[in-house]
């Protein structure tokens, strides 16, 4: 059970790198040609992202970023939501920040001047609905300390972290001020692990900080993995156990397991009749189990709202839902209450 | 059976108002709060857009522009299309382009420099597919006819115009001039309706032009209507015959009839699951005919070409083609040769 000191104004204030998707279908031959690891993502400059774009097939442009799409579906389940991260002032900035308030989520960074473009992320989707992501991470690679709202951490339930903030310098160092501000305010500090390759990438770093200053961990089952060095899911869950005090481990069509002390909750994937786009998926699942938690549901009934949002967005093209999640909770006779 | 004079290098070119869409769910009540008619197009100015754009729920962004999706379709079934449409130099005019050329759609208008910026379509969708669209044409207005590439058209068998372009005067004077340019060269000229708002607005223009211009007419049965005043379908359709040598008129999910004089081909929807997002229905029913007739299909096979396109486009968000059309053809008896 996550104690709070007091009832917050929002449940959930995510930081993140704030990206706007640009989603396009491709065949296996593609990924092959461009040398990507299917599944994967990675970071790439404006010229990389630039030729990437031009070989990709025509798509569809939709508000992305990992924590992003977590808050905006808190809010279309009538969460209180709010959001850190940093845009420019251009159009893609404009849709990313429509985007994000039409959602009900509370979104005032201020914007970058004059420097690199809101940052994208082009996807390429096989027919599986696998995505593979190449981002050019512009304006929300500016993201600072100096951005970390610390009154409106405080008044958060959760402040939950995107493991992408890792990559770029001055966007880690406005994580371990949130990270900071939200205990100071003894609220709870909760990360995914986002990539399996950012977790290669920082794996000391990533575990000191889980050590030290997360109480609850998002991750797939691969990062799981690549964090503890091992394929074997139940050694590397109580080794999640002993570091903080909640976790949940999606496995793609197999659900997810909630994790806290020695229990191990299964949670049933929602199911579908096609997957379209895998996009989002873990960061809906995320919406899903972090609103629960902070409303104080069961782990089960947590697990399977996050399973819900998860559901929702992958049988169709977009990180985001596309119905208001609260009203698919309800026909599923799960209910939030304040 | 149409009659080429010489086979082209183009199957379809088509002039157009080069829009990007922004697609949102809604509800009917939000509908009747904008003071929006459910299922027209209206066009609003800059401020008029701002306003809705704020008032809409998240979305998604696609390039749109009616012709626009046709050529994409085109594109799509393996077909040789060219489009003629007005960009501006930005973000949106990027993705319009890229998109088209990915689409393997021929596409090289200059684009407008230093006016409005590329146009923009705002799409509200209710739960029932059905879409409501607030046009603002931005640079698309300013199409002319020095934008139209006499060549490229004298070396299509189809030139396809847009309705909508009845609406700004320099956009109607670049369609006349590709009429006159197709006629010219000995090739086929085809409009569609695009709207029943549009043809109250022009309707003794559309039926001059009709009469005077085109050989053959994409309507749905509300144009139709319209166009004739009345809603005896049998009897306008016989008027439309006896302008046009081939007409195609669509009935939502009762298929469509193809007209050539006395003959009337009735064709049946495919069915689908779920309709999501009706945008493109329309559009995409044209590329298949379009197609079909340009590589001398039966008029049923035409016909079975749109509606297998339409069905792909209503079942997910944005308004062309999230699938290979040919492959779709292929896996449905329906086969075209060069």
């Amino acid at each position: 059970m996550i104690q709070n000191p007091s009832t917050a104004r929002y449940d959930v204030c995510a930081v993140g790198n704030a990206i706007v998707d640009v989603l396009s279908p491709c065949d296996d031959a593609f990924l092959s040609a461009q040398s990507l690891t299917p599944g994967s993502m990675q970071l790439v400059d404006e010229d990389q992202s630039a030729a990437l774009y031009d070989a990709m097939a025509a798509g569809v442009e939709a508000s992305g970023g990992s924590a992003g799409n977590t808050v905006a579906g808190v809010g279309s389940f009538g969460g209180r939501a709010a959001y850190i991260g940093k845009v420019a002032e251009d159009t893609l900035g404009e849709v990313f920040s429509h985007d994000i308030r039409a959602s009900s989520v509370h979104f005032d960074t201020a914007p970058l001047v004059g420097g690199a473009g809101t940052g994208r992320c082009l996807i390429n989707v096989t027919p599986d609905g696998q995505r593979t992501m190449c981002t050019f991470l512009g304006a929300a690679n500016q993201l600072a300390a100096s951005d970390i709202d610390v009154a409106l951490i405080g008044d958060s339930e959760i402040v939950y972290l995107e493991g992408y903030l890792f990559d770029p310098a001055p966007a880690r160092a406005a994580f371990e001020a949130a990270a900071a501000a939200a205990h100071a305010a003894g609220r709870k500090v909760a990360i995914t692990l986002s990539d399996t390759f950012v977790v290669a990438r920082w794996r000391a770093e990533l575990l000191a900080f889980i050590e030290q200053s997360a109480d609850i961990v998002l991750a797939n089952e691969g990062e799981l993995a690549a964090l503890f060095e091992t394929d074997d899911f139940d050694a590397a869950a109580a080794q999640l156990a002993a570091l903080v005090e909640l976790a949940a481990v999606t496995r793609g069509e197999h659900g997810s397991v909630v994790i806290r002390g020695e229990e191990r909750v299964p949670v049933a994937a929602f199911p579908i009749d096609k997957v379209v786009d895998t996009t989002g998926a873990g960061d809906q699942y995320a919406a899903g189990f972090l609103l629960g938690v902070a409303r104080g549901l069961s782990l089960a009934d947590a697990g399977k709202l996050g399973s819900l949002a998860a559901s929702e967005v992958i049988a169709h093209w977009g990180p985001r839902p596309m119905v208001k999640l609260d009203q698919l909770a309800q026909q599923n006779g799960l209910v939030l209450t304040a």
